[in-house]
């Protein structure tokens, strides 16, 4: 199942898409859609919603994964992360695919192994799973394949009999 | 001119349009998209998405407000709540429309003269303001047309010369 996975931010939003079968994972295609600070945040949020129709359009994913957004230490940046999350799942909806909502915990414990897990802990990881293709010095698209690995698998667990 | 209000609300999503030079106030249309508590978020964005491009669609407004996003009592309801705003400036933004963004005590502060005014004082001025057709019952939609009449009263006092 070809699956996307999104890592919402209101400067750079990263997305991942990959084959997996739920065990195995394939790199497609990842990277970074990135918008200028200067833009007021319509603008910005129309940048995101066009990059992500386009990365669907180009590898028609069937499924998709975006993290959850918990209230950050500072409620202004939770906010602006949710109306880029909106823009997402709308993206994501409007588009046919299912969501699957992860938290950072679940995710990084999907992937490395431990919910702590640092950011290049998680680069590591997905260089690792993925071959020497990944984008691994962007830490954003690398997010966004680490929540596409992490739904593929929850996709697979769900379908094994009990 | 004529300006869209839209009063962000992941259950219920307020819209008010008014013809307006900024100190006279004409009621075009108002009313509330509602969702489903029961579906999922994409879901619900979708509807509220679609519901204002048919706004938009039907009653071609030239500027759009909409209500700024504080950190609310509870942090998840600020958070639902910015994922609608994202949407709705996404929505405004691809159909062209400049986007004005108002605390709601400064769109308070504009129709009743008083920031910390209820939600009934401000259904009483809508009513007032734009006539017996204001649907007064339906307090999402008169915070909308609350925020068209703000948006509408700063455009006109940004174009008086100094």
């Amino acid at each position: 199942m070809r699956v996307l996975g999104i890592d919402c931010g209101s400067e750079r939003t990263g997305y991942g898409v990959i084959d997996s079968d739920g065990l195995r994972h394939v790199l497609v295609a990842a990277g970074t859609i990135v918008t200028r600070p200067r833009d007021p945040m319509p603008k910005r949020l129309s940048v995101i919603a066009a990059g992500l129709r386009e990365v669907i359009a180009v590898h028609s994913p069937a499924s998709s994964a975006v993290e959850e957004v918990f209230h950050a230490a500072n409620s202004q940046s939770a906010i602006k992360l949710a109306q880029v999350r909106g823009v997402a799942l709308l993206v994501a909806a409007e588009a046919g695919l299912e969501v699957g909502e992860y938290s950072a915990l679940v995710i990084k414990k999907s992937v490395v192994g431990y919910g702590m897990a640092t950011k290049e802990q998680v680069q590591f990881m997905m260089r690792s799973l993925l071959g020497p293709d990944t984008p691994s010095h962007l830490p954003d698209a690398c997010d966004a394949l680490a929540a596409s690995i992490c739904h593929a698998t929850h996709l697979n667990l769900n379908r094994v009999p009990a």
